[in-house]
């Protein structure tokens, strides 16, 4: 059968512990499912910087554009902070998004029954949430020119002598090739988008919905298809979660509206994530799968760190770059079994809940579940 | 005694019938604490365009700049929906905010006892939660240059061939003016102030970062700063929202991070604010308060629209522009007593909780507890 290549960047802080739990599932799909991964390994963020200097270095770059999907662990930490803006960690993670191209970034935001209780919401509210964000990866105010920090000295009245400028910047192509994947997706699942922006204050929101509204009507009129200011939608997405099946929204409103999603599931540490990009050559996207959550520099190296947020990144991959929906619906399986069996790591306990278990063990029981 | 002036703009919507409500608490303070209020009426938004043609007239702008305060209903509505964006209600509000120059918007998200338990959150994640974020008005993305939708018809790669561009720019003594706001009212608090920006991905953010730290070390060293990015921020306020005092950050953040946490008090109807700028000839800031709620369309006129936040819009006037500090206390008092009571609007009903009061039913409550 094919052969499956992965590029592994297991990062900073956390980023290597969790992802050595994914080797072990990687493995277990070798040795007893017949799937064939050529794994190589590299680095990325800090981790990158102290080798050469920089968060991704230009050999990592080709190879991750080379490779099936790309596998990253998480950037940064606060040994990093004081490095100026160009060699910073995210730096690495913000040029594999954008050379690769990877213009539709998936977040589901699930709560998982057997968590429920660890969001900061009513149960009642977040019980059985599963909506899934689009958010837009590879343009906007991340990526827009003229950009930069400048002298503004014949202003008198700049108290200061300076201005920072960012540009957002959409084409129309940028958006409509977002919203088919949202609304590709949504056809899957409850069938509805809902489109988010500031269309009443800046006219890129305009576009936005213009575009979206457009790739609607041409090619999409069976997907039920709603428009929110993206103010609104933070409240309604902390009012009532449920209401939303498909989130489509641009770079900066999707960084901050999935974050807040994400906290409403209570399970940080669970999330994982996919940033698709165009079919190669051999009919799979280009594709990159991280966790939600960051480096937690705080409890690195402890090995209390939980890795399923990065092993359920890997059963998307399974999903979306290599098709193999039975492998990713089993580890999926895995991770819910052991679960309700009431396994925890410490992020997910409570006070009174007994003994966590280590990154290693979860990975472990995960394996064992399979 | 000083005689204090106040142009009213009810706006859209329910507006009008909570500012009725309003008008109601003004002639009290005038019949019972020889206060000499000079109020004028004006349109702004959707009312003003059916009147003018446009959101806000030349006139009411030179009205607004010459009176100690405004307080704004709320703008827009369906029927406006169609309209050109340079004649949306919201340019009313924008052309407001901007040229009286209302750098420092005042969003306190308080979560009042008898009501904790609308929030969507948990009682004790959100009981007690008092905080105040200070968000930029003036300047960002909602008003920097270069901005609009053009046609980019030379890039045969973009389907569409349209680009639509809004510019985020910050000047350094946009930042620091906004920051001092920020740390004055700490010290009148908590003492701490938390800035956010995403100064991992933006230049701008950077700046304000930098702008944020040299205010703070050359004239606030007694308050207490922290920074986080944006997205964080947003998972924060989720998580336990209850760590923050002061949080300040630009305009479109603000937008979005404000509205999030005004949604996690549950008291949507209940929460004013105020916008300030430079102090005028007679030492009172320019100034203009109204509720953090919309203009609700689906019911209004129809008298169950909770005139509360309008109210302590009001209050807020009293405190930051007339210096009334105990007619302030006075006016929130009455209106936690009332509640206290167990008297609610529509909105602060559960289903088995009763009859609930229309508007003016919870005007005149209040006007009876002072
Ligand atoms: C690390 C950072 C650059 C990144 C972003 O802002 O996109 C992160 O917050 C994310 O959401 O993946
Ligand atoms: C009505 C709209 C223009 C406005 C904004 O985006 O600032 C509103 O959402 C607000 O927060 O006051």
């Amino acid at each position: 059968s094919d052969r499956y290549s992965l590029l592994i960047l297991p990062g900073d802080g956390i980023g290597p512990e969790v992802m050595a739990e994914v080797v072990k599932v990687i493995d277990w799909f070798q040795a007893n499912r017949g799937m064939a991964f050529d794994v190589s390994h590299d680095l990325v963020g800090g981790a990158a910087y102290d080798a050469h200097g920089a968060p991704l270095s230009d050999a990592t770059m080709a190879r991750a554009q080379a490779v099936d999907a790309v596998l990253l662990g998480a950037v940064g930490g606060p040994k990093y902070d004081a490095l100026d803006f160009g060699v910073k960690p995210e730096r690495g993670l913000l040029r594999l998004r954008k050379e690769m191209d990877l213009f539709a970034n998936l977040r589901p935001a699930q709560c998982f029954d057997a968590l429920a209780d660890f969001s900061s919401l009513k149960r009642e509210v977040v019980a059985g949430l599963d909506i899934l964000i689009v958010r837009e990866l590879t343009s906007g105010i991340y990526f827009g020119e003229p950009r930069g920090i400048h002298s503004d000295d014949n202003n008198p009245e700049n108290e200061g002598g300076r201005v920072g400028i960012n540009t957002q910047r959409y084409t129309s192509g940028e958006i409509r090739r977002v919203a088919r994947s949202a609304f590709e997706l949504a056809r899957k699942r409850g069938n509805r988008v809902c489109s988010m922006e500031k269309a009443n204050v800046m006219e890129s929101g305009i576009l936005w919905r213009e575009e979206v509204t457009w790739v609607h009507q041409q090619e999409y009129p069976d997907v039920e298809l709603s428009h929110m200011y993206a103010d609104n939608g933070a409240m309604q997405l902390v009012r009532n979660p449920r209401q939303f099946d498909v989130i489509v929204t641009d770079n900066l409103f999707g960084d901050i509206l999935s974050d807040a999603a994400a906290m409403l599931t209570g399970s940080l540490g669970m999330l994982p994530s996919a940033s698709l990009g165009a079919p190669m050559a051999n009919g799979r996207p280009k594709a990159l799968y991280e966790p939600v959550h960051g480096s937690a520099p705080d409890i690195a190296g402890q090995g209390m760190a939980n890795p399923i947020a990065c092993i359920l990144s890997f059963a998307m991959a399974l999903r979306y770059s290599f098709g193999e929906l039975a492998a990713a619906d089993a580890l999926e399986a895995a991770v819910e079994r052991v679960l309700a069996e009431g396994v925890r790591t410490a992020d997910l306990m409570t006070p009174e809940g007994g003994r966590p278990v280590g990154t290693a063990e979860m990975g472990d029981r995960i394996v064992a579940a399979l």
